[in-house]
């Protein structure tokens, strides 16, 4: 609806979604509606169709890019376009082909591949805007948060509350890429943006590569927290979520569904959430970030859901169906799932029943904001529910 | 930024904004953007200026509406258009000039004439949108929530969450027009909306004319509530906050200031929150509303805030300055403030010192969507602080 | 307190409530026991029926006081005991039978009649216990909170969280008694308790007689809270509860049952509860505060709650049914009810079917304790539910 | 429990700490004193000093259980004393000798020895009684909660939250012995305690010996929750906090301490805290758990909380301050921490500077209930302060 609007108010031209039986448009009619133009008024009978749906109908197109595409682009501009102060970032950033041109993934959130040379610095800043980093493969690069330096590995997820000061340098021979989602659409929407500069450069002690950050050896201890830091945080504190946890998760919620018990949230699926271990929710106010794995040969429920995700392929190979569009995916690739439409997610039999057959896949979502503001609906299979 | 553009993606279009300076567009730079776009994808470095702004700069604009022209249109409505199923309402929207057309007063916020001839009836619907009602002037319709027949008068505020059951009908020989406030930019964003039409006619019971509804017998108790319906609630119980309460914690606070107590925000202001009863907390998961009177002849300190508020003239007269822009503004005058404009209200001086010369305005905003994801922030006179 | 126990551990005296088959007592069972008792030890299973019983079995006893034994009591003690810094206030305490002489209303809650002379002062003091006065009869006292001179008078209920400086003053002809409710022996066990002396005299304009006390002038206006003094707090910045409003808050809900729709708990019978506006959770943190009106002629269904009550009638009389004990009541008289003893009240049948011949009870509890830690249980005939 | 207690009032044995100058008791005050206690109350000016301190005066004194004497006693009860339906476990109490013999540790705190010979099971049952284990020594017990097996080993915490389903058994050669730490004196004052009886054996797969329990294999990755069993909860789904990851993140602390970076909450003193992964609180309602490990050599500032605590040494010696008491202590010694006295550690001095040396101590206490109920403060040499 917004792309091709006039900026006067336009009041006829009704959708074909309007439900209403337009009144005839007489002189008179014609008259009222140019002096709801000069008044820079719009009457709601001509719009109530697009403005009020029934359910969501959302702009932004399921879509998928190639993994491949993204890393040949970014190696690319890894050759001729510098990392520096005013730039700021070497990130490429999803453009959803139903959002007008817009470098927004989703209606609220940004997903961009960045890639970063050997001997790279991205220089700090801070913002608003809540943000996490994903890697779906490679090492080398430290993310420097509130003067921490946090490795980032295959398989990480590296979530960065807003208002924390941030670098990223390159220690490695080789460039990295990686995935970086933040709610820049939302925030744009709303206006509460704020933007600071940092210093241009780091410490040594900053450039160092020590194998976990402070953050992960005051906060990675299953259910303790040190009492010298206790408090409720909006954000998460631990600021890296390492692989061989989420790994491990999984694949004890597998092993209980073979043993008879509770622990996948249907057939075949594992799915954990990532969440914040002062609060216990979300890792961040606005995003929330979960990671599911489904056993070679099962297939998941459609499941439709308010407010719309990404999703990175992290492992293993499949289908995927969002609404009518379905893709063959692999490693790398991302896509996204927009309001109100269905998911069914299919992991390709292997050979063998082993979990190494299994598709894994990264998700981030907008959930937290639906949910806050009372707003997080789900329908699984013809069936109502609503998850916390 | 969002209005003109094409729905390809067209990164090389650098706004004034950009504090980067961008890589010299040699050829395989040009080559490389053309990947980008083929591929669906927009470099940060391009955008970073507008979609990261340092504060936050508003799309929409500081603008009044007169009541005289609003009333005026609304009237002639009255005449041409029919109230029923399909176009559900004779609302008409304030449309922000900056906002490309749509009809929203400002990014996240709908604000309506809504105007309803004698004997009409509009038809029973509900929608997840949050919506109140505000009069300014005139009596004689009654909003039926939930089967509740509520009165409207001049001054009352009328909240409604999301997904109850209303319809409105006018019990008068005189037509009535009133101000409708919702969260339909906000929702049409995010993309969680849902809306049901309801039965197309009332019972003879909901057509009653009580003096109070059932909810204030239940809810309009200070302090005080009902155990037989007790529990949080995501919005309030309470549809009908009255006049005479609002403009007697208005003349409370000014006299204790009077006497050199507190109550007043700042000298001459007096400013009250309506409230959910169950929580403390705002009446609407989305929209606070607030009613401020400000004495003759006094002046607020500029005073800006993130997120947008509407401001409607409920009696007196004065001058208000939103950022660079300033107007005269009587008695049913709509404005709006944009996110991050300061606001000063100044109350015309009047012969006496009574309040009786106030200056009185209803206001609503956004703010509860701001505080609930850690992005409120308000400055008042260069001094930083926070309000809960 | 504690004085009259014995200092030694006496494990071997094994109630008649204990459900285990004990041991037979050996030679050397005895032998062990002797060596228990020496190292400050004490077997679970000579004890486990009394300290886990199936369900609360109080210590404390049903009991009722009459209203006109305390007030000639209190009487006698206005003529005989001055008030002033050290004994601080002439206060009465109900001594539970079941509490070995302490003066405990019940194993939490403290409840006593307090007396004030013409003229009399009350010096100011502050302290960690969460206390009230509930107004029965008279008029004529203010008590001074954080130097805000509040009127007490009939049906009034006056809530005042703990470390709040507190003086009372009696500015009438006449002495006035009132009831003190207090979280004293809740305190007393937890022994978290802290005690500030204040200043000996109050200023000039502490002994003002207001109609309206300075809390009420911002936080009596319902669902309005004044911004400048916003933000949720653990008790009730209203220091005044008006009985004009509780009593319109009974009529109302009688009513709405008499119209056909919902309001009353139970047929017959209105009840509301006092609460916190910056929260809409109860008005102290340990104690909970309700007023009942049952209907001339109605009888309420037997219910159980984990915790104990005090209540106060405040008009009507009737008969009050507590476990196995019943008594005939009328105005002033104070009962407790004792943790999971059934409580049920028939109001007197009068000739007319007025309300003005409804049975009216001030109720309070600890309910907040339980319900903060998980523990709090009701079960009304047969049907067992929980309330928030 | 209150048998030897009198059950008559006796208002007139003022204590020495009673401030007021009491009235001079004259035959017309002797009177009025004989007629309040016929009427069953209690003067609060002769009561005062004792029911409302200045500050928490414990009726608890500082006492040092030693684990030898503990260990040898559950030994013999355990040649001596079966386990079964009825005395349901074989624990021994801890009876502070300030609490008139009854088996308190604090007066809210139960802390006993529990001790199961080879092969034994103690029966199910459920209780509203929060509770926890906590293993100084041995291993061979699985306790059994809602089904799931769940192994004890050295160093392992055990939450366990009211009205979970449990028993345990011994799968060893070796008798066990460990810490049971329960609410039974804080719910035996407020009564809301309610017991069930479970079944009286187990099936074979709750026999079973598993190294992990499916709580742990569910709940025990860090930051990670399973969204199959997601929502914040009362009390802790995670059953075991392994000593593994208990003591990696002591050892984290006193190293990033060392590097000269946060992490202890003083020098030389790591502190974390158990808690609930649904919420980011304590594991139970009413009970917190924390582990202390101080580095060789050093010693803790004095410090005083409202609420008591107890704790038992995990490892190493060094000598305990509390209040005027001070003692020697070594591994399995238990000791109690009144409230409001002040607690130092002193950690022996040990040839090298390793962490080997370091004395670790499990604590835990009632801070959940004053936390919640505003109660709760801390005073650490001389400077005021809160924790949440």
């Amino acid at each position: 609806m917004t792309d091709q609007e006039p900026t006067t108010v336009s009041p006829v031209s009704l959708t074909a979604e309007d439900r209403s039986d337009q009144p005839p448009v007489t002189p008179e009619l014609e008259d009222l509606y140019r002096g709801f133009e000069k008044a820079l008024l719009v009457p709601l009978w001509t719009r109530i169709g697009d403005l009020m749906p029934e359910h969501p109908r959302s702009r932004a197109r399921p879509h998928l890019w190639e993994w491949k595409t993204l890393l040949d682009l970014g190696a690319r501009a890894g050759d001729l376009v510098p990392v520096g102060r005013g730039g700021e970032r070497r990130a490429i950033a999803l453009a959803n082909p139903g959002l007008g041109g817009r470098p927004y993934a989703t209606p609220t959130l940004w997903a961009a591949i960045q890639y970063l040379m050997p001997g790279e610095n991205a220089p700090e800043h801070r913002h608003t805007q809540n943000a996490f980093r994903f890697v779906v493969e490679g090492e080398g690069v430290w993310t420097v948060v509130e003067r921490d330096p946090v490795p980032m590995r295959r398989g990480d997820f590296l979530p960065q509350a807003g208002m924390n000061w941030h670098a990223h340098h390159n220690a490695a021979d080789e460039p990295m890429a990686w995935i970086d989602g933040l709610d820049i659409p939302f925030q744009y929407d709303i206006e509460g943006q704020f933007f600071d500069f940092g210093r241009d450069g780091l410490t040594e002690e900053e450039h160092g590569t020590p194998d976990r950050s402070r953050s992960e050896r005051l906060w990675r201890h299953p259910g303790l927290v040190p009492v010298s830091d206790i408090g409720t945080r909006e954000g998460t504190p631990l600021l890296r979520y390492r692989w061989e946890d989420t790994d491990a998760a999984l694949t004890d919620q597998l092993e209980l569904e073979r043993e008879g018990h509770p622990g996948t949230v249907e057939p075949g699926h594992a799915l954990v959430r990532y969440t914040n271990p002062t609060s216990g929710g979300d890792v961040l106010p606005t995003v929330r970030a979960q990671f599911h794995r489904v056993r070679s040969g099962a297939e998941t429920a459609p499941r439709r859901e308010t407010g719309s995700s990404v999703y990175q392929v992290f492992d293993g190979s499949g289908r995927v169906t969002v609404g009518e569009v379905s893709w063959s995916v692999q490693r790398g690739d991302l896509f996204v799932v927009p309001s109100w439409l269905s998911l069914s997610i299919r992991s390709e039999a292997s050979p063998s029943d082993s979990d190494s057959g299994a598709l894994d896949l990264f998700q981030f979502s907008d959930a937290p904001v639906l949910t806050k503001l009372n707003l997080f609906r789900t329908h699984v299979s013809h069936v109502e529910e609503k998850h916390a």
